[in-house]
């Protein structure tokens, strides 16, 4: 079975098969970890193993918080503006895809202003803006980007340059694909359903400078700096989505760390691209520069064939090859559980289902 | 192994069991529960499921709408506010120990205006407000409450008559432990990690007439109109809670329902409580006719000898027995999944320390 979901997405079969194997006795306490207490001994050592080893694989400096944060990359689209504006204070905001373009409503719903200081609406979501083209006001409390549209399947090739101004990137469909330059953001968050672990869990990692400016009725649970005064342990967390991330960064570590999963993900993405583009029937619409490594959507003509490819694909044991319900078509994402022999069974299966269809 | 923990807490040995079966491949799937789209037909068939179970087990009329939310009790502190008040309201809360004390707190926090109907600091936690000495203003916005303190161990054994103010109920160490009469609250909310399932989930249970009021800068994921509106999919649930939420509700309807949970929930805390009334070592301070079912906190005179009992009880496998931290003293939580035979092994090693140590 090949799975490629976009998020709750396939997670490692060796972080399964250990979560299997610990389910009724963790740790040796003869309990689930799903049972112990988060402020227990054990619990804890888990919790502050994890964001060791997140650390170490990112190389987060020792000037940025790490908080394991309930919920996902929507309830950010609202703490990020809580957390880093006073009101009346400006932001500026990249719309890129779905994804941006959902921030910037939260932000908006928050009565918070904001400026796109790019729209590709009018692209249809194909590319993103050019490096040189950008200009940001030095004023705004910070510039809010999505490195990666999972649905749009378009993603930055380059960091903005903000100079000054603390750039926040939602990171849920990318992190942990490749190394990056934690340095470069003022805050970073990412939703677990995808590269971490189970849905349910956010990472926050938060240069300190921003720590400290919430507005006085952000709510409690979406205070970063509570949050982080706390150990991310305002309140009981998700406890047994935070130990399964702890499995998957140890797995990332075993495998070699995020040099390894870049060279894969460059390689499965080279490979189903360049399936799509020496076709006939299949088609990725963005452009060749900003497609992402993650997500990779594509089209049949005529599209009355992708009923007959999703059934077909699933007989053969490729699951999660929709699109998402706002745009259609079909969607193949290839996060760090996804082998190469999956996007090989899958080209091998488009080739084949081409050669009788086309 | 007999685990007392306050929460995450025990849960039922066949739900773990089942879980870890179908650990790496649910539903005949060949994937983990965790690994499938929230929108795919499986796993919203097991999301209808689930509330369909919990409606039958709770008698939930249909004119309530029951959402699974992220997070625990800690952000219904603000989402009761921020959704059942216009700005400028009055608000009405009971305090009984240090749950309803945070909850009030955070309403504070978010500038809606309290009034303390009740408030038993001075009897430093150990008793609920007479019945009938409760008065309500009829402007309220609502009253809130919190059934059964968690911390303290005092429970209300009656439902407060708040006439046509809607009644607020934090239930999280409470809820499924017996049958209540749900439409006499405007809204139930109940953090997971107790009765229902594994942390980070919330369940609300919310009269539909007090939807659509809310703020219109609430985040979107604690706006329980949104989140009715998108059958509490408006983001990523998290999926393996809410897989695992169902698990316990059909254990609990496999067992006889809530009627059976109550039984066995009473002669658990009479066999306790009895154990330590009759004893010259231990002492509850709660006054008797509010005592939890749930939660049962305990002190030794000497309080020198709680180390030694922590130490001794963990040896014969009674794991999670201390009080909370903000309190000290011991504490067995004897929630559901807590069996008969725990309480009697916990009894048996009471008595036994006693004779040593008495």
């Amino acid at each position: 079975m090949f799975n490629f979901s976009a998020g709750p997405a396939a997670l490692p079969l060796p972080v399964l098969e250990r979560a299997r194997a610990e389910l009724t006795d963790w740790n040796g306490s003869g309990l689930s970890v799903m049972e112990v207490s988060h402020r227990g001994k054990a619990f804890t050592a888990l919790a502050e193993a994890a964001e060791a080893r997140l650390r170490a694989l990112l190389s987060i400096p020792s000037h940025y918080r790490v908080l394991f944060m309930q919920g996902g990359a929507t309830a950010q689209f609202a703490a990020v503006p809580l957390n880093l504006t006073a009101p009346g204070a400006k932001t500026e905001y990249l719309n890129t895809g779905v994804w941006s373009a959902k921030a910037i409503e939260e932000a908006g719903r928050l009565g918070v202003a904001v400026r796109l200081a790019a729209d590709e609406a009018a692209s249809r979501y194909t590319r993103v803006p050019d490096r040189q083209s950008l200009r940001f006001d030095a004023d705004a409390a910070y510039v809010h980007y999505t490195p990666n549209e999972t649905i749009g399947g378009v993603e930055f090739p380059y960091v903005p340059d903000t100079g000054s101004v603390p750039l926040v990137a939602d990171m849920s469909s990318t992190i942990l694909s490749r190394p990056i330059e934690v340095g470069r953001f003022g805050l970073i968050y990412a939703g677990a359903q995808k590269n971490i672990g189970p849905a349910g869990l956010c990472l926050v990692i938060v240069h300190e400078a921003l720590l400290g400016g919430a507005r006085a009725d952000v709510p409690s649970v979406l205070d970063y700096t509570r949050l982080a005064a706390h150990g991310s342990m305002l309140n009981t967390p998700p406890t047994f989505a935070w130990y399964v991330a702890g499995l998957v960064f140890e797995w990332i570590e075993a495998e070699g760390g995020l040099a390894v999963m870049a060279a894969r993900n460059r390689a499965k993405a080279d490979l189903l691209y360049g399936a799509i583009d020496a076709s006939g029937l299949y088609r990725n619409p963005v452009e060749r520069t900003c497609r992402s490594w993650m997500n990779v959507p594509f089209m049949l003509a005529p599209a009355e064939l992708e009923a007959t490819f999703l059934r077909e694909a699933a007989a053969e044991g490729l699951t999660h090859l929709e699109g998402h319900r706002s745009v259609g078509g079909l969607r193949a994402s290839l996060y760090n559980a996804v082998p190469l022999e999956a996007v090989e069974a899958l080209v091998g299966f488009m080739r084949e289902f081409e050669r009788r269809h086309g």
